[in-house]
């Protein structure tokens, strides 16, 4: 495997990307379940939202073309004919040389077209009010329909389903809404050294631990992990593995930390169905020895046993993927990030893409951002860090001073 | 309420969050079902990790002093004398002059300080190779203790546990861990004109939605939302439901659209315990009417009744709550953004904090920021909008082409 015949990340993405056809299929959960989830299909209004014009402010509902002109000096006198009660239709309708009393959230009356701020009028007799200033058609009115049209879109497809989502869902009186299905995902750590976490490792072994690792970033991205177990470099009991993940929606297998057991691992997704290993090693450091594979419709990826390497590779192929597969652009349109500064040099090298961790801490009010160093074995190394930054294979390192954006580990 | 007797929402903010004195106990969860829970007390390591010098590639074991001054032109000649099986001990001992195999994982032997990557190597007879360069002590070796010594600290206290914190209460063997409690979060809605989501509204009604968009906003930020139920801006039976709120942790009653509901809700609040009220009304739009208390030691926040103001008082008072009593400081210290150019000028009145709802959208490679208008009784504006911008009291507006920190709606 040498260096001139791996793909670039993007390359490498793409090509595995474009060969993964699975998408989530639709399931109907309740809507007040449905908050984190993703839409299937697009949510139409069954109704006009609002239902009825509303008032926006505490005010009086009037005709607005009975205050054009109105000022402090002459102002325009209304008599006031009822007060519209909260969540009940009003009785009177509105005549011209009128106004009805309102509260926010109020129903307003036939023949009125706008509600004038009490701020701006004053009580001129009993009955009446004085309109300090003229207000235009439509002023502090919700319309019918202005939220949303009866049979129009209320929430596309492929949306993430946040608190205002679930609001619009909520005051449509939609209660049952198509999701996409959370892709189930197979985790598998192999590894000759690997004891379960809740075993004492003997000489030379060390404990378990990218499981736990890829189950808590599926969980974050919406999928469904499950943790098929661990096997030692021995090809019968890694393949019986990766054959029990032929059952779930994507497979992730990390170890094979050695090339020999790499090797063993690449040969043995190639024996699981077509088309097989697409991308065997990348330009990335860390994260060189990564398998992209599609085998009988079931896409494979093969991480890293180091720690820090698995959650790179994690971040940049296998996140993309379930995005994707979730019916969502492989990568958010807009990403947030920190803006930091470099406090040092970070070599890298040209035609390699380098993720690089980084502490942040603050200076004289600026954001900096320290390099964290350490093998990529160590998983101290990851929890000392806030974010990554990703030096694309086009540069050649970045200076101390350099502002560079950070994405924050969550 | 006159202007000049309001807060500034730093202000506010600070009273409320200074009065709350409330923070969550620990509980003891299992390691596999931490993931995205804060710590509670600092984690420390059971033993060395990890528990003994390995091998971070493949190569050779060998005794530094061995290689020093070796070239390709000179190289230093090792005679192999084992090839170390992984997840074993090393059966002997490593002597000057000699070499044992070694794969990315693997224990070094007991003489060892560093490994020779197998590309600086060559086999130069069946039991020999050649050392092309010289190794430095500790080249190439994760030692002993180097990812955490016996009784350090892991995981320090208030920390969120992301993957690599998963990974390393495996990789120490801890099973389970404490973390803080979800602070329980009762929610209540009130209004003459709302009934409940399944319900078919009559004239002048129309369906109640904060109770959904909050408890979606509690459950992101780590709480566990109940939604108490609706009332009426009735005294006996909004006062039943605050009661029954007491047993909560926090109390969230959003509604009471119109100036008198409004007091009507401070009020009631005022009634439940000491020290009652501590702000009522912040130089803040939308969000205005906000009223924040503490009764009896649970802290409770008056909501105003629309959804897009509900949303923002959410974000700028609730949520720093939510994050103080899980022991976190109450912002994050470094909260991603994205940076994008205004589309149009965003007047704004000094002495006021204005949180405006944007949508993104890309332009000659440049991001935009576009403001997005509506009423703030309108949740449409809220689902078309990809993030809030926040202008600052001391600010008298921004002006198109200026470029803003987006906080992104999640």
């Amino acid at each position: 495997m040498e260096f001139f015949t791996l793909l670039s990340v993007e390359e490498a993405r793409d090509r595995w990307l474009a060969a993964v056809e699975r998408r989530m299929a639709a399931e109907r959960v309740a809507a007040s379940e449905a908050a984190g989830r993703i839409t299937a299909s697009p949510v139409l209004s069954p109704e006009e939202l609002p239902p009825f014009a509303r008032s926006s402010v505490d005010g009086y509902a009037v005709r607005s073309a009975d205050t054009f002109g109105a000022s402090e000096g002459l102002p325009a006198y209304l008599t006031v004919t009822a007060e519209i009660p909260m969540g009940q239709a009003p009785t009177l309708p509105l005549n011209p040389g009128e106004a009805q009393k309102i509260a926010t959230g109020g129903a307003l009356p036939e023949g009125a077209d706008a509600v004038i701020m009490v701020e701006h009028t004053e009580q001129s007799a009993p009955d009446e009010i004085a309109a300090l200033r003229p207000v235009s058609p439509g002023e502090n009115v919700m319309h019918r329909g202005e939220d949303c049209r009866a049979g129009a879109e209320l929430i596309p497809a492929g949306r993430l389903i946040r608190a205002q989502e679930a609001a619009l869902l909520s005051h449509a009186g939609i209660l049952q809404v198509d999701v996409v299905r959370r892709p189930r995902v197979a985790i598998i750590s192999t590894g000759d050294e690997l004891v379960p976490a809740d075993q004492a490792p003997g000489p030379g072994q060390i404990r378990e631990s990218n499981g736990q690792a890829l189950s808590a970033l599926v969980l974050r991205d919406g999928g469904e992990p499950a943790f098929l177990g661990l096997a030692p470099d021995d090809e019968e009991r890694i393949l019986a593995l990766l054959r029990q993940g032929m059952a779930y929606d994507l497979i992730l297998i990390s170890g094979g930390s050695s090339v020999g057991a790499r090797d063993l691992t690449a040969r043995l997704i190639g024996r699981l169905g077509e088309p097989g290993v697409l991308v065997h090693g990348v330009k990335l450091k860390p994260g060189k020895p990564t398998i992209l594979a599609v085998a009988g419709g079931v896409p494979v990826a093969g991480l890293p046993g180091h720690p820090v390497s698995a959650q790179v590779v994690y971040s940049l192929f296998v996140a993309p993927l379930l995005r994707q597969m979730q019916g969502l652009p492989p990568e958010p349109e807009f990403r947030p990030t920190v803006l930091a500064r470099l406090t040092k040099n970070v070599a890298s090298t040209a035609g390699r893409t380098d993720v690089v961790r980084v502490r942040l801490f603050r200076r004289d009010g600026e954001v900096w951002a320290e390099p964290v160093h350490g093998k990529s074995g160590l998983i101290s190394t990851l929890v000392k860090a806030d974010g990554l930054i990703v030096i694309p294979s086009a540069r050649e390192g970045l200076l101390a001073g350099d502002t560079v954006e950070v994405e924050v580990l969550a």
